[in-house]
């Protein structure tokens, strides 16, 4: 029993692991499709988004079947718990990717501003990064990786205060650009948002190896206020 | 024991309900002060967001221990997974009137337009009502409504849509809108993001009654491209 029990469990990290990736590839395509202008790429990304559904209904599903059936306790039904939580958020993050994705079929030929364009890639980047990142500490449960992962800046402020600094200055100077720079406002919410999954992940990474239930550098703190 | 365990499990109930209300009321207040300029009633908004957290953290908590401890199966478990699924959805919910909120208190007098303004209270007025009614579903475990909430159009696209072009035609006309109207387009999307959560508490409220797991409604949808 409890043999199976591992296997299952070993199985279902392994598949949230895939869905991780699967998603990670989404985000990455939607933007080269974004930033490229490629209707075609941003098509395949929300075609592909079924996939990433499906994976997350198979993964509420054994994780449900497996607490049923094996009733786990403590460490088990923490991990099990992680993969139903977490398995949203990559969901979610999903979502985003698509959004950006039909950002880019939306496009009418509007004016571009390749200064932007330009930013907005390097956003992407290094969103990717932290998404690459939290599978790894999510893989080999890293609580301290996961806790440096969240509280870091990795920039992501800063692009998009700096995208939208430069979209006002745009559409003030050309009005021919207002379309476009919307467009480039919203693309810039979503990477950030993915960026806040990310944050929710690392927080399920820490539940998963301490048990203990954090919120980490929540863009809600009213510190700022 | 099972009548600890029924009064456990009504309490959950009770308390994800509770919760519900408070991020309705955080939505309620984040519009109410961005149209009223309303500086201190946007900061209550952020200041309360923690008890909206920490409740979550709560129901977190005693999900897992109802699991660990009672072991439930079938329609008992689903009911806690339920809890547990919808309230990191609702928790979101809550990130978004804080966001709101920020937006209200970022705006530094530029020139307003009341009819964006107008727009944005009746998208709130119909996003609030799908909030409502969805609390209402939940309590009731009626998933033919939550069906009907998840399906229905409640307007929330025209609105954004409306929204959107308003915006486009008032910074087009006149540059001095520009900084104002990139925010009515931010409380607009945030808007129509506690609106898609809606729609994932409503698919919970499928599965708490029939255990299936749906895609209602999705945004996510490709039948448009």
């Amino acid at each position: 029993m409890r043999r199976v029990f591992e296997d299952e469990l070993n199985d279902l990290h392994v598949r949230f692991s895939e869905m991780g990736m699967m998603v990670n590839e989404a985000i990455y395509k939607s933007v080269k499709a974004f930033i490229n202008h490629d209707k075609d790429l941003a098509r395949e990304v929300i075609h592909e988004d079924k996939h990433i559904n499906e994976r997350e209904v198979e993964l509420e599903k054994a994780s449900f079947e497996m607490i049923a059936l094996q009733q786990p306790v403590t460490t088990d039904l923490r991990m099990i718990v992680t993969v139903m939580k977490a398995s949203s958020d990559l969901e979610r993050m999903g979502d985003h990717a698509v959004s950006i994705a039909k950002s880019t079929i939306r496009v009418k030929g509007e004016t571009r501003v390749p200064a932007i364009e330009k930013d907005i890639a390097d956003m992407a980047e290094a969103v990717k990064e932290m998404v690459e990142q939290v599978l790894d500490a999510y893989v080999k449960e890293n609580d301290k990786k996961a806790r440096q992962i969240a509280e870091e800046d990795h920039g992501i402020n800063d692009f998009s205060n700096n995208i939208y600094e430069k979209c006002i200055d745009e559409m003030t100077r050309d009005a021919d650009t207002i379309v476009g720079s919307m467009d480039y406002m919203f693309v810039s919410s979503y990477l950030e948002r993915i960026g806040d999954y990310v944050t929710n992940i690392c927080e399920w990474i820490v539940y998963l190896k301490t048990g203990k239930l954090l919120e980490l550098n929540s863009n809600a703190s009213e510190d700022e206020f």
